[in-house]
């Protein structure tokens, strides 16, 4: 990040492609949820596999409603070239002739020991991972097509996560190595997805006040990422009481 | 169609799959716009350059809705199976590597003599196509997802009028017969997809009122269709008077 950051939030003055991109990576650095204490604890190996297990069918949630986030984009354009661009992004998560990312977050979530069903049905997910999680398709349902797409612009600080997370689980988690798919296959997709997305979104955004929108989606793109992670510390972590009816522990 | 169509409506038990069929059939039978006067004049080739022109241009902003409304139905499902099997609809339309229905369909109207850049705009329409279109939008996205997809049983009845309709306009309108790609495509497309919409209407209603709403989604899409042609016969064939903004024929 350059002194570009510097330019002041209350200027109306249109920001230069690499001052928005610094903009977004100021963003990144300080609210994605690398930082979050449930993934520092991931990184360190310090979770237990039943906390694993938390994570891993919570996070399911989230997977599940990614094409449907991506569907209700593709929904709002009518620009054919931006769907054919954007599409790529749903035979991802739901695979192209093989499994896609869906497919594989479930082969994550049984290596840590989960019955398929338990998982698919979300019947003990934690209600604060489902509001988080609803409230993305809310934004992208009824912000306006930049926020929706701007909200995506996480991806731009996926791959230095996810490569350190690949890392981590094969060291500490030795058992899950086999059924790391999903990350290994978003270390390739979400550089191209992010690239598009900030192209798109810098192309999109004329106005001073339109590129303050799309920050703000990324920014509540991030909280919302942030939440899940939240429920899950509070719930599984400490002090450690799942609301009735959420997933519990057999394990650890 | 057999004896079977004969289960009275106000019967509430559920019909058997050959007794549906057979109701959605009559319906078809009934309502579709093969039996449009417009659709009848162009395939007894009395349509003239300029109606023809009017019919593309319009019945593009269909066409340009149509992957659209096919995104609406993909965001609100959270079966992968039913999703990578609705997104072909998604692919057909806006091309794989090449060119999809989408293409196709401006292909067609540049080849009536229409620029396309007149066509895409969509600034010429005609309100009530416009209307038309987005009810249809409108239905997909805040019916239930069995009325979305029941409306799309339409496709059961398009074979028969897309053959029809191929060899009138190769027949009666010969400088249209390079451009024809999107009906060809279709005359594949339609019984495939009306074949899987079919089953998956007839498996998720369950009950008898469940198959009614089926049948009055199908009925209300014939109705959108059929709207279509009428807001074109109005305009363009008889008495004559687009509104203010709206094509108006140059040549004929």
């Amino acid at each position: 990040m350059g002194i570009q950051v510097a330019v002041p939030e209350t200027s109306s003055r249109v920001l230069s492609q690499e001052e928005f991109s610094a903009r977004l990576e100021s963003i990144g650095e300080e609210r994605y949820h690398h930082r979050h204490p449930f993934h520092l604890l991931m990184h360190e190996g310090r979770l237990t596999p039943g906390q694993l297990q938390a994570w891993a069918l919570n996070r399911y949630y989230y997977q599940s409603r990614v094409p449907m986030k991506d569907a209700i984009i593709l929904s709002r354009s009518d620009d054919l070239e931006f769907r054919r661009a954007w599409r790529k992004r749903l035979l991802d998560q739901d695979g192209r002739e093989g499994a896609g990312g869906l497919e594989c977050w479930l082969k994550l979530a049984e290596a840590t020991g989960l019955g398929r069903e338990r998982v698919t049905s979300c019947a003990e997910l934690l209600p604060g991972v489902r509001y988080a999680v609803d409230a993305y398709l809310a934004l992208v349902e009824r912000g306006t097509l930049l926020e929706a797409v701007a909200s995506s612009l996480t991806e731009l600080f996926a791959t230095r996560l996810i490569a350190v997370r690949l890392d981590s689980l094969r060291r500490h988690y030795a058992w899950l190595s086999n059924a790391l798919g999903y990350f290994e296959a978003r270390l390739s997709q979400a550089p191209e997805d992010a690239q598009f997305a900030f192209n798109w979104v810098y192309q999109h955004a004329r106005t001073r006040d339109e590129q303050e929108l799309a920050v703000r989606a990324l920014t509540r793109k991030c909280d919302l990422l942030w939440a899940q992670l939240d429920a899950l510390y509070f719930a599984y972590v400490e002090p450690g009481w799942p609301p009735p009816g959420a997933f519990r522990r057999e394990q650890d």
